[in-house]
């Protein structure tokens, strides 16, 4: 039997991503496997990261003046099918209820993948007048989509996320909704999971099942594949029209409400670890990261070594969120799973280091060791943790920057990702058919079309007519 | 049409108490149906309290050394029949799911009505050691239950809860935790929603499917009927048998977990609405209210009121949850509202009270009027709030008093109960069939075996014989 808390060796990531993935998402205690397939458990760790993310999204949901509801988990049959292109992009990937108890059900009861027609059904019962607009609401809540070749977190049968939801009087104020939500996202992204993206349009083939358009935020992973980050959707009155949202407006006229809707899941996790992970493990911004310091003890049996460390955990915890392994494991066990676990500061401390009033500080983001007097450790602490949240934003961002090409020629297209996973910057006509015939031929699609195109080439990358867009392509998760 | 804000009167509850229910839920904007059968939609205002509790409670779980997990939502069918007694009580009221996407699944799925079966699972792969004991989580989620009559809140067929799943070395120690939880669950109940709990344990007819036994809180309705507020079980080592749960004991040997299992739902909602409400809606406890006070200004249209207003609700704000109804509907209108809505403390305030530098204070509670200097504002919502949950709380003590009986005959029992809904304390042999019969003959269900159980005869109230416990009993919700 292994000894406890022996970090087995994970595979390397560029031999195997996949498997590198699956090695730390699991070794790092974030999820577990059960019985149910393609389902995963979230583990105290990756739910406190999960906590995290949510703690901060739910206030800046709130800020913006949103409201949060809860809306059931079943939807008849019939009500999805109201609005026809949502029905027809999720009936393949819906799980169905058919009996409840011993009993076989009237009409069958889909597990929602996206509460769409809840909220438009509820929102006919509740919007009369333009004084009841704007309707800003937000749920946390699971859906389900029955995928067939799940990941945790990546994609899962079920996952965790928030919908927001919202009526306006105007399209113009919806569509401000629309890119204001996209932007919070990019936020979270940015600041507090230290993950760049690019924000964009999704073209019609890749947009939201009913909407009208779909934003988009984009990010890349460390294996060169692209990842849709969040999406914030503008739904125009399609919904409102399928299921009759109306209001009296400014004018004494019926109109129909415009709408959005957005959401942004527990994958988001998943790209996290994608962007920063290395070969020893998770590597969590400090921002997110559950427990920012680990002290490590030396030789914490010699007298006085683990008073002195619980000592410093009281100082360190006034400004960062810290624990201590006091186990009885090898230190280079403890040092192995506080890096495994993506710990952004350990702290070492033994006897020699409490004779020279000192204390080691070890960053997981670089490895770098400092040594730092007893008296200054608060502050370095501070320093440290500001100063590696940014060097894993700036390491991301180079890497997105390395790893993007501007391409005129299909030919230059096809080269470019003939040796590795890239983002494409290229032009593009406009039509389904060389979008389509993008994929087929080099496995990209289109990930989005920037909201600051440039001009690359007056010709679309793969039928040589005029090109309408810029736009990123990769291969993706 | 109604003008906008008008309230229409409720129902009177002691003509119609479930009427009256229903109407306060709805006109309150705390829930909406849909048309989805049994389900509700927790509006805002709804939420809002939810999320209130939720945050009370997960702070206390976590102070209490427990950590968040997240667990799938369904259930393989193989998985649920594991422990025998647990799928006997739970079969008739689950939904299965049968179908994914276009394919019918080779086993059904049920979704999770509680999830001991998945924490066992999972707690079989990660527990190994004493040294991995005890481990302390929890979850929030949804669960379905498949129930046939419905009401918002009080039993729905989805509802929200959180679900404590506990693995201990030792029964006295799991007995311990299922003690220690239940009394958070009471400190919930009494200082928060101000509904005064009776503690005790559940007979053997009315305990949890699969447990060891059932430590229960019990409250009364304003109506004389009992609610179960939540529940704390002892598993014992009955799922760990069936899962084979085991560990490496001190001693060396292999050994059976102890467990235990805890929930409390959005069914408490329902309860704190029983409890406290009036005719004239919603009573809300200070504690939990989303809005404590409601500024309402009066003759808004004369200068200066508006702004006058404005400036009291930054000073009340620094002690309270403030809002003001600066619509344009008529100052009679707003009362109405804020009390519909249970709002604590209304504040008013019009040119008169401006001249006098006074404001109105007008409690939900009692109805009472108090004058309060503009100097005294803060100080006097800070006391009144107080005063208030106080008040609340003894009230709803008072009626649970006095709507309790204690009877030693089956006349008096049936007597008891013959014109209103009330508590009984009566002896019990302990046997099934008693329990049976009196809930036959008089609609009363045992509600628990108290804590501190009382001597009021030496026989069973039913049969006569040598009595055992003395139990409460009362129709129940």
């Amino acid at each position: 039997m292994m000894p406890k808390g022996f970090v087995e060796k994970i595979t390397d990531m560029d031999v195997d991503f996949a498997k590198w993935y699956t090695d730390v998402v699991t070794k790092a205690e974030l999820v577990d496997y059960s019985s149910v397939r393609g389902s995963m458990i979230i583990r105290p760790y990756g739910y406190k990261i999960w906590e995290h993310i949510k703690d901060q999204l739910d206030r800046k949901i709130k800020e913006t003046g949103h409201e949060n509801v809860y809306m059931p988990l079943f939807i008849p049959e019939s009500l999805l099918q109201v609005e026809k292109d949502h029905i027809e992009g999720f009936a393949p990937e819906v799980a169905w209820v058919t009996h409840g108890g011993e009993e076989k059900l009237q009409e069958r009861l889909c597990v929602r993948p996206t509460s769409e027609v809840l909220f438009a059904e509820h929102y006919r019962n509740i919007i009369h007048s333009y004084r009841d607009l704007p309707k800003l609401y937000n749920q946390w809540a699971n859906v389900v989509r029955w995928e067939k070749t799940t990941r945790p977190f990546l994609r899962t049968l079920e996952f965790l996320w928030q919908e927001g939801h919202t009526c306006h009087e105007t399209e113009q104020e919806a569509i401000e909704e629309t890119e204001k939500m996209l932007n919070v996202y990019a936020t979270i992204c940015e600041e507090l999971l230290a993950i760049p993206v690019i924000r964009g349009r999704k073209t019609e083939k890749e947009k939201f099942a009913g909407a009208t358009f779909t934003y988009t935020i984009e990010s890349l992973m460390h294996d060169g594949k692209a990842l849709q980050a969040a999406t914030s959707h503008f739904l125009g009155d399609r919904f409102a029209e399928a299921f009759s949202i109306t209001f009296l407006n400014r004018e004494g006229r019926e109109q129909h409400v415009q709408q959005t809707s957005w959401g942004f899941t527990t994958r988001i996790i998943g790209a996290m670890i994608m962007v920063h992970g290395d070969n020893r493990g998770l590597v969590l911004p400090p921002n997110v990261a559950p427990t920012q310091v680990m002290i490590v003890p030396i030789a914490q049996h010699k007298e006085g070594v683990l008073d002195h460390a619980y000592g410093l955990k009281e100082r360190v915890k006034t400004v960062a969120r810290v624990d201590i392994d006091a186990s009885d494991k090898q230190p280079g066990w403890k040092f192995n799973e506080s890096e495994m676990k993506g710990i952004p500061i350990r702290l070492e401390v033994g006897p020699k280091d409490m004779e020279q009033d000192q204390v080691i500080l070890v960053r997981r983001d670089t490895g770098e060791k400092v040594l730092v007097a007893i008296s200054e450790v608060e502050q370095k602490i501070t320093e440290l943790l500001v100063e590696i949240q940014k060097n894993m934003y700036k390491k991301a961002y180079t890497r997105l920057r390395e790893k993007t090409s501007i391409v005129q020629t299909f030919e230059e297209f096809q080269s470019a990702l003939q040796n590795e996973n890239r983002i494409i910057k290229a032009m593009w006509c406009g039509n389904r058919e060389c979008e389509d015939y993008i994929k087929e031929e080099t496995g990209a699609t289109s990930r989005c079309i920037p909201f600051e195109e440039e001009d690359i080439s007056s010709t679309c990358v793969c039928c040589k007519k005029n090109a309408k867009h810029m736009v990123y392509w990769a291969k993706a998760y």
